[in-house]
């Protein structure tokens, strides 16, 4: 954490100083963001961060989720949230998925056995866990962390979106009319120069594009719910898959706090036209049923804290903005949908809550971006380009995974079929496997044997190094902030210690005199719009700190103190060289270009001074 | 983290349920401590966490302390805030002292030469690093946690004790004057049970008892200032010792948020009757004197946040409570001082605020018990005994620390002589060599070679384990909250994997009809006054969690849910096998019985029985 740059403050640093007034007129709002589930808070979080947005975010509901829906946080979100300020609260307060048991009928009649036990995340797959916590304490971080903000933004409740239409007023041409939840009838109209539809399953944006969801509704029907129970089952604080001989199966999924455990139980299919509600389902029956799968161990549920039964359906809609394909490039989205409101996934590969949140942290520093005057609007189709990608790819991988887990397995051959999917699948679930193809943002790879471990299109995978001016092991992921900035991250071929005559003093200078004089605002700290770090070969033992170039020592805020975290060395020590690790090429080097959300757009020589320019004017306006 | 054991509830389990209502009259309390340092506040936070004790915490000021004073936490600090629950919070901020720079004049006269360059903390000294952080926001963190207690714990400010009396009330027998800082003239009257003076070096309350602090006052000014600069000075960002030829000395304490640094400047030493504050020292002086100590290096102050001038005294009281050494034994202690109210330092060993927490962090579970009913009075006298003996070995640390800094050196093997016995006693001022000699608390160390690692009289030594029930890698030393419990650690003999006739089974039997059930009430967990966790040799996943004894897989709570975090493995995977860290007798096994202020009491052997309850029967009261 940095701060004092500006002066010494007292108090909690977490905290932003001062209060932005808005600087849109009355009832105009930069984004208007409706819903407040992950997909929206992420976004709105995000764009607090920037006090010169004004943002705007809804919900129907009167106030906070409390209880229920998701879970599981795959270790790209908790890389995500470390790039908020806020990972250390969920890995405080959350279950960790260490291992998943699998069980099944044993060979000899045995109605369970242990037929194995894996660890979940493979090493060195992410820095952070596999994480289990209710969704509404995220919530709770991103509301905290939004009060936080200079703009102290808080949700506006009990409104519910109406209406939507687009005019052709140049800078605020969307109209969002409200129903106030409290106030009998009124409505409330509010004009946006982009809307946001995080509105869930059902969403009015959506419909108000004249999109639908469109696949297959698997007619296999789930019950969900959160218990305090008692059972002599043994691996009730594991993540277990339990596939029963004939009751079907269950998954479980321990919970935060040591007592509370999630059960998803297989009920059976349904027929014909026939919903989830014609089933009345209670709360009885599940744990009826979850008796019987998990016979003969007992289950004793003492209290119900949460359930919830549906189908499961796998869709994804056409359109992820208000730009129909044909009009793409000729006219700029100013309408946005993310998380369910366009795919919804089966629960069980815990991706629901997941990919909301990456849909939108795709999307923040984009609208941030051109807000802005950073960047052409251009910028913004790439969000419906790479995240439909994903969505489609990961609603296949879903049917996969709930084709599965919905099968009833014949014979022990069959059940280890499915133990050898889950596990190859861990890296998906992970949530480290998106990757997006090369496009204005993200580059054709041409250079991927520099830097073989951090791979074009795909997020930042974090590696242990010591920061050169204080010593400090730490993970070089954690220096990329979700503050709006693109990294440069600089591997230093052998021998180069930032020398003035060697490639990364050159570095330096092409990049002062070029990208951070083309787009930085003379006013702003050189490196508010990129954000140059080096990572050298020599032991920090071996370095002279203070004969590093200027941009690695760079003279910032109002009183042009020097930042010495820009320069790092690999922790070898502890036998961890990043070098080894991500597969850097030792005598060239090798210069990442990182977007603000983590993503590795670019994988270069050093001297790629040619291709970084060109890169960056493709989308981005000069100062 | 453990929650939801009686009943799920939403929202942030930091925060206590429920308000606890009083149970003392009106104007009385059980503990009354007057100073919100520190030392108080870790009082004040220990008891916080019992809802039937009545606290009350005043302050003569209006307010919380928002800058300034002392800033280093040594890693024993840090691991008592995670027993408090709020390490990550004060890891997050602050910054990590990761090396120590060594300067002096260069034999071919160069002014400044870098002579040394070592590690701060020697490996596996502590799971903890050394950092850095304004004391006010470890005020802060205590203050939090005290608001979220069911007791909703706000100091009172304003409150100035002006006078305290011992009366023949034989529960509330202290009677506390305060006069209002506010309402000018008005007094208040507080009758207590007890009375803990963490008053600071001007104590009232030890003035009340006729008590006055000895010791020699060295004749040495020095200044501190907290700035935001600009230098050339390569360390800045180090921690580091400079000596300079003819100038005196600085150390530089980098502090938290990157840009900010402590300067800790030798000024000359003062004559006769001269005081502190007869040099009108400015900041100005202190900024000058810094500049020309660091020549050739430049030093442009830009800002100062805070800036103190101070000779260094190295003193102690002669009493820590109300019970004169005659009367020992015979009278129970009712009024206690603590932190600079009974000892001061010189700061730069760091020890200040550090210690005077060790204090109360050493009483508040003492007071608490015996409020409780759970331990006789005499358990209060050992608070004495204890910290006493720590206060006067630290009082002579100090001095040779002190006289050390403030010595010019000569040539190079004085300044060489400073550096070795800086490094060598890197483990004190890390505060992990604290040892308690043998008395009522304290073992003889009798079997110490069953597990050479966990010293007796010394604070518990964390080591890597897997927990059982979930696998998750974590800290042994992790689970020994703040709450007051005693913990019973025993790590079990070969083959022992908790059979029903083997050792652990039976140490589970024993426990059960003996010390469980002579002390702990009828109506209350099975682990509420002794909480007992067994550490395997066998890799987890050979271990079969269902064959436990029911002492480690205890129900608890309204519904008898079952605590599966009791039993634990080594982490053989990473290849730290805490049974060869910590020098345990795989033949034998080792119980520990450990303090609820993490202190080891006793190492015993696993069948130890007649030791174990002699050892409660000495101080416990049968429930
Ligand atoms: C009942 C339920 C159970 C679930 N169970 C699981 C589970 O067990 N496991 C799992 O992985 N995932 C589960 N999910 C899915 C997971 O919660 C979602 O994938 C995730 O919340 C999607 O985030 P989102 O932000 O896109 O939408 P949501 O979290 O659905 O948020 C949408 C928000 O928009 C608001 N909204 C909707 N329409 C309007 C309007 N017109 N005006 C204003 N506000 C509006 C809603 O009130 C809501 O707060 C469940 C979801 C639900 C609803
Ligand atoms: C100005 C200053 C600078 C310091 N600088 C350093 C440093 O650079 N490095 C370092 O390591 N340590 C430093 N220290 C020492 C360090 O802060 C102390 O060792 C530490 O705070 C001791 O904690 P404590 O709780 O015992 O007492 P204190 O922190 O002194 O707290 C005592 C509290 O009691 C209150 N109080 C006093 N009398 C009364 C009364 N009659 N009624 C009610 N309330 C009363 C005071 O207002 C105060 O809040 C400094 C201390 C001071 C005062």
């Amino acid at each position: 954490m940095q701060y004092h740059l500006n002066g010494f403050r007292t108090g909690d640093p977490a905290i932003a100083n001062g209060i932005a007034r808005d600087t849109a007129p009355r009832g105009k709002v930069d984004v208007l963001i409706v819903g407040c589930g992950p997909a929206g808070l992420t976004l709105a979080a995000q764009l607090s961060a920037f006090p010169e947005i004004v943002t705007m975010i809804t919900d129907r509901k009167t106030g906070p989720l409390e209880v229920g829906q998701a879970d599981g946080i795959a270790c790209r979100s908790v890389e995500m949230f470390e790039a908020f300020g806020f990972a250390e609260k969920v890995l405080k307060e959350s279950y960790w998925v260490n291992e998943v048991a699998f069980w099944r009928p044993g060979s000899d009649d045995t109605p369970l056995v242990r037929a194995d036990r894996i660890q979940d995340v493979e090493d060195d797959l992410s820095e952070m866990p596999h994480v289990i916590l209710n969704q509404a304490r995220v919530h709770d971080f991103y509301l905290e962390m939004m009060r936080n903000s200079s703009r102290r933004l808080e949700p506006a409740y009990g409104r519910e979106l109406v209406d939507l239409k687009t005019t052709d007023d140049p800078d605020y041409p969307i109209l969002a009319t409200f129903r106030d939840s409290g106030d009998a009838g009124r409505t409330e109209i509010i004009r946006a120069r982009y809307v946001v539809g995080c509105d869930g399953a059902r969403s009015t944006v959506r419909r108000s594009m004249g999109y639908e969801l469109k696949g297959e509704a698997a007619r296999q029907l789930w019950g969900v719910m959160d218990v305090l129970a008692v059972t002599d089952f043994p691996d009730i604080r594991l993540k277990a898959a339990i596939q029963s001989a004939k009751d079907g199966s269950i998954l479980i999924i321990p919970r935060e706090g040591g007592y509370m455990v999630r059960l998803y139980i297989e009920l059976d299919a349904l027929h014909g036209d026939e919903r989830a509600s014609d089933r009345n389902v209670t709360s009885d029956m599940l744990i009826e049923k979850a008796g019987k799968i998990l016979a003969p161990y007992s289950l004793d549920v003492k209290e119900v804290a949460w359930w919830s039964a549906y189908e499961i359906g796998q869709r994804v809609c056409d359109g992820f903005d208000d730009v129909p394909e044909d009009a793409r490039g000729a006219r700029m989205p100013r309408i946005f949908i993310a998380g369910d409101a366009c795919h919804t996934h089966s629960p069980k590969a815990g991706q629901g809550m997941n990919v909301s949140m990456a849909d939108t942290f795709n999307l923040g520093w984009k609208l941030a971006a051109v807000l802005r005057g950073q960047s052409t609007p251009a910028l913004l189709d790439t969000y419906s380009e790479e995240r439909r990608a994903k969505a489609k790819e990961l609603i296949d991988f879903d049917k996969d995974m709930a084709r599965l887990f919905s099968a009833k397995p014949k014979n022990a051959t069959e059940a280890a079929q499915f133990q050898s999917y889950f596990k190859r699948h861990g890296r998906y679930t992970a949530g480290v496997e998106t990757k997006y193809a090369p496009s204005l943002l993200t580059g054709s790879g041409a250079y991927q044997t520099l830097a073989t471990g951090f791979r074009t299109g795909m997020r930042f995978h974090s590696a242990p190094v010591i920061r050169l001016g204080d010593a400090k092991p730490m993970h070089l992921g954690h220096t990329l902030k979700a503050d709006g900035r693109w990294r440069l991250i600089a591997f230093a071929a052998q021998g180069d210690t930032g020398q003035p005559d060697m490639d990364i003093a050159e570095l330096c200078r092409f990049l002062t005199a070029g990208p951070i004089a083309r787009f930085t605002p003379a006013t702003a700290d050189v490196d508010s719009v990129f954000d140059l770090r080096a990572v050298f070969q020599a032991s920090h033992r071996d370095m002279v700190v203070e004969a590093l170039p200027a941009l690695l020592l760079p003279r910032k805020g109002k009183y042009g103190l020097v930042d010495y975290e820009k320069a790092f060395c690999p922790d070898l020590r502890n036998g961890n060289d990043i070098f080894d690790l991500r597969g850097i090429d030792r005598q060239q080097g090798a210069l990442l270009v990182v977007r603000p959300d983590q993503y590795v757009a670019q994988v270069l020589p050093l001297k790629a001074y040619d291709e970084i320019m060109a890169y960056f004017d493709g989308f981005m306006i000069p100062a």
